[in-house]
């Protein structure tokens, strides 16, 4: 091993041993291999706190499986990077030597064999290679960085959780919230803008009640199927016909049951659906017109108004675009002029946004490339995210992440 | 010519001289090259009241086009026999020498080919030989016979208009009305039978108010072409959802119309609806299953109830069990025990019910075959009414029609 | 106890003790206890073998949990009286204090509670009484009768099972096969007539299969939930636009399931189907238009065939005229001119017909009240089959169930 | 009037008198009064053939009442810009003095009153504005001008219809084509991007044959409103759920028209569509779904592939990057900084880019405000183009439409 090899540079001004990396990537590994789900990330949150234990950091729990460290190094500003750890209920399909071997227990109390596939892994690795940092380059920094390990971000419960349990009269308010993502773009790139910077989602389930008969005695019925099929179909019409043709919006029907047996006509019929919006306009919009057709279908049923309750509902991710432009200038410092991409809105949901938006804090938040640029050449592409074969490099994944966020973090903090 | 040929039976006991036969072909071919529209039967009527001043009968005018006939022939029972007059917008396709070359006016104004495709023009000319046999045979019974020669059967508005005109008011009241149809079945076949004859018939004009805006921008618009579109899909489910498998009815969508150039999203689409049911329960369950589904699709759409017309209302045809079994006995020993068919019923429908209905008179209603016997032969079937080519035989037609009417009205008023 | 007590007129001719109406009253209570699913009739089976052996009837096993009982008395025709034996998956609601207790295993592995919710329980009953009499009583008939108590009526597998399973091959053929089935309508009263005395029906599994995405991202789907949905609205136009209104046929669409989170848009949608009609040539219209529909909609969704199961079939139940006018007269001398119904054609479906229609010998089916007469009464009527509340009053049942098939036994073997 | 009224400033270097302000406002009223349809501009094609004689300017007709007027000035660039020419079928309600009161002849012989409602008067104005300039001013400038007059704008057929006509054998090929559209947004507003300036629009006209037959007998008919009205509906998942969230399409059906009579179930349906695409990938996909929804909606209504015939094609509007950058720098310093607003996509179609596209050349096409910023303070908008009471404020149309074309065509042929 050569003396340059003593040192990893992060980014300009960061600079890391190689035992940092490995330790990192190992620490990776583990938390892929344990993946748990929603609410449920028990043993993530404990090793989480061990870790923070072994640096010295305070930390306390907060919503259920969440934990919040604080790291206080004297005067200065406030400042608080989340990292997500919540895993999938996705059977994984690496081949990956560090792969999932776990299940976990599903809200209607099936098990499902679980996976990191969305990455929340190299987040709340990347994370606490942050605070390993901070801590061991006190002289590099002043303020405070509360650091967000929120769990439960794939059903929008997490971050509402933490907000609920008090979280911000325990830590202090910060000036901004940052918080980053794993996604199948070459590492060394960035996605970052101001405004929205995800879809609004919600998640509504919708019970059609009819009227159960003989499946030879339609007539003593009020048929679920035929009007939630009536339902599914007029639906379509929001996105096709009241929205303008550059709006950004899905309305998606997840899930349709009804019956047991085919010669019954069964009493109810349930749809899950997924609406995603590009802001809170079009939300209020498309929320109304998906009630309005859902009762009205009913009528033409003849039946009363279906029973609509919310299964979860994802807040705006909205980039405050002073924030946005300091961390984008930090990234162009430390990455390059081209390290930032201005892509169009996706249509996935965060959120993060509600960290601050709860306090009138601002938000930034970006996307991180994870993967090698190989992976890319020749018009391919890796598997993305929630998908069984989502692997990021986790060399490319961890210094890129660590850097991201260390990056970003001192542009607040940094002497 | 041999003496057996001085007469032709038109039934046991009822003898006609051949010229009587040939004078009323020539009659029926004369009503079929002229036929004239519902409401519109001005020619008709004229020549109608220019054979009964030939016949001696006195005749008044009702409901616009009608005439009715007052035939007195001292003490006994009244009783009104029935016939239709009007013809059709269909452009005759049988090749007959006498087919019609006429054109009538229809309600919007433009011109269109008349024909008599349903066949009212036997009806027509039936009533006139019963009324020349009855004034030829005035020994051969004694009472009232008030002939009904009705206008606008087509569009269920000549029945209504002689009543509300005061028909009953003008003529004496009958203890029977007697009403017939040529169909396309061997002559002197008969179908009848106590009960429900033909199906109640409603037809709707529905008016589905949008809001228009340029083909490019679908958010500025309400689509009445979508909402129209499942409103015809939504009501197809009346009778597949809402009825009685066995229950006979139809909702028919006959024409919709919306739309003047293909990049502009209208402001209306207007449906026109023609409803079939074989009561007056059914009748009033699938109106306001139609009336409901028009509403909650309109609903849907975000939009008010439409508009809704009725265009015509056909109203039961209610054969009298009593009264149908007299008829069907003078049938019987008229033209054998065979010649009654006890067909299911058709979905057809008929306005001659409310002529007796209005004043709580019984009514008995019969088809009658005016077709030669070798028409149906190897599984063949002539053209039926409203097709272009529906061409009863004329002499098939007259003698037994004439003798069905005469069988009928005899068992009454005969000696 | 008077000796008029001393015996019960079952119908003219036909007298028991009154033990045997108590005993037999007991044999149907133990029957209701203790319902099994179709296939599954394997306590019910031994339950009739023990009786027919306390009988001196010889018996074999026939199609699974079938059973055969051969009884021979001389000379003379063979007929085949046939009682189904199942239950079925319906939690009692009863109240009555032999109430069902039993659970059963269904197809997919799952237990659910069971219930003789179509009086099967009545028809076994009725068949051990009649095997009784005919055993008590050698003097009054002559022949051979072979009782066929076949299992899995409800799900048309039986009578198929014992046919494939040779039935006819070990039992002599019957010039008749006698069949009935209890029914919400006073004791004392029978429906019967020839021709169709069911519907034919057909169930089917239609997996539409599209291609699975996130929710977000409808563009990388093939969305099987609205293909399905399609489906599901278009087949309600075979009904209102493709069969005569007087044809009474269903479909029903019993069972759609597809999806399993909201988000996800799923790779499948699997509707069952339950398909009445009423005789073969509609039959086969009908399930031509289903398939038609079906494979259309997939392909407007850009997908191939979707797959079709055949669930189940239930065959026609046709009475043949001369035997059924045997069977009516011999009612009618026993009940009476009036106990005889010509009800219209139920939407319901049976499988006795197969049993003789294998092997070309003809049928006889007639429903029997087993009610009180009580019970219909100022317009009320009692639960029907498959209803939790189903309850025939137990004399009525049996008396009434077992004088009508004794009636028509003797018809045929009595002396 | 002082001596600075003398001349006018149209933009920076290009002074006119009042008088050619006020001719040329007199001129847009003219041609305002007086619109012709669609390849029907033979009056318009005179007026303008009239000016161009008096401005000394050669000319030719071109595409049937196309005109090009040549205008040649030494060596230098080709350049030709471009005017539409065509107006509406419109009734138009200003209430100006100079409304239309003009009628033209439709396609189908109907007479239609109309309306210059999409503003290509103040088009055809600017460009005989310019060339008066250009001629008065032939110091100013040296190459050739080709101005194109092009009829038909509105149905697409007149780009086509020059090209086909030899246009560019005709007169030279030029560097550039530069094509502008007056909108409502302020005068001194430009709306101008590289790429993609208006969608592909495809119309086609659709019949869907089914089966003739009466109202009450759906069996004898395939009802052509029940499959359209399918197809109506599932060509609503084209956009909801095959294409990307962020793709702006639509797929409108403007017109559905079927059935003479409410008791007759038609033969045929007839559907056109306006389809609306951001490019020529997202083109081919979507016609592709429409056909596929076509004739598999067809097909489950047991028919064969209707016909579809094309009504018109608008091709794209492509704004070449380079040439684009030219004209908006010209713009900028004209107009100011902020005169250029980068507006996303539109959903209108324009044929403009066939003129250039036909023989490779760019095309650069802009939108010119033509109302005074008065008209949008306090959220008010005018009018917009197609509707009846879209107005343009003649002087800020004449000026500023003016002044954007002299300073585009000076960017290139200007000393």
């Amino acid at each position: 091993m050569t003396q340059a090899a003593a040192s990893v540079t992060l980014a300009p001004g960061i600079k890391v041993s190689p035992d940092f990396v490995t330790e990192h990537i190992e620490m990776y590994k583990a938390f892929h291999r344990d993946p748990e789900l929603s609410s449920h990330e028990h043993r993530t949150a404990a090793a989480i706190e061990a870790r923070l234990d072994e640096l010295g950091i305070e930390h306390f729990h907060s919503g259920g499986t969440g934990v919040v460290g604080l790291l206080r190094n004297g005067e200065g500003p406030v400042i608080a990077p989340r990292a997500d750890t919540d895993g999938l209920p996705i059977a994984e399909e690496t081949g990956l030597d560090y792969a999932s071997t776990t299940t976990g227990t599903l809200p209607d109390g099936s098990t499902a064999p679980t996976m990191h596939g969305c990455g929340h892994d190299t987040h709340i690795t990347n994370a606490l290679a942050v605070a390993a940092y901070l801590t061991a380059n006190r002289e590099a920094w002043s303020g405070t960085v509360v650091f967000l390990f929120q769990p439960a971000e794939e059903t929008a419960a997490g971050a509402k959780a933490m907000v609920d349990d008090g979280l911000w009269d325990r830590a202090p308010r910060p000036e901004v919230v940052l918080a980053q993502h794993v996604m199948p773009q070459p590492s060394g790139t960035f996605t970052l803008r101001p405004g929205h910077m995800a879809s609004l989602a919600d998640s509504w389930r919708i019970t059609v009640r009819g009227r159960q008969a003989h499946g030879s005695q339609p007539e003593k019925s009020i048929d679920p199927i035929v009007a939630a099929s009536a339902i599914v179909l007029r639906l379509q019409t929001i996105v096709s016909r009241e929205l303008p043709p550059t709006t950004a919006a899905v309305v998606t029907v997840g899930t349709f049951h009804a019956g047991l047996k085919e010669n019954i006509i069964p009493e109810t019929a349930e749809l899950s659906l997924n609406i995603r919006t590009p802001d809170e306009e079009t939300r209020t919009k498309v929320l109304e017109a998906v009630r309005r057709i859902v009762n009205a279908e009913a009528a033409a049923s003849g039946i009363g108004e279906p029973d609509i309750v919310e299964i979860s509902r994802f807040p705006r991710l909205f980039n405050d675009a002073e924030h946005t432009e300091r961390v984008a200038a930090a990234f162009r410092e430390a990455f390059g002029e081209e390290s930032i991409i201005n892509a169009p809105l996706g249509m996935g949901s965060e959120d993060a946004g509600w960290l601050g938006d709860a306090i009138g804090a601002p938000v930034v938040f970006w996307a991180f490339g994870g993967f090698l640029a190989a992976e890319f050449e020749d018009g391919k592409a890796p598997a993305g995210n929630h998908h069984p074969a989502f692997a990021p490099d986790p060399e490319a994944a961890l210094v890129h992440g660590t850097a991201a966020a260390l990056s970003a973090v001192l542009s607040y903090v940094g002497r």
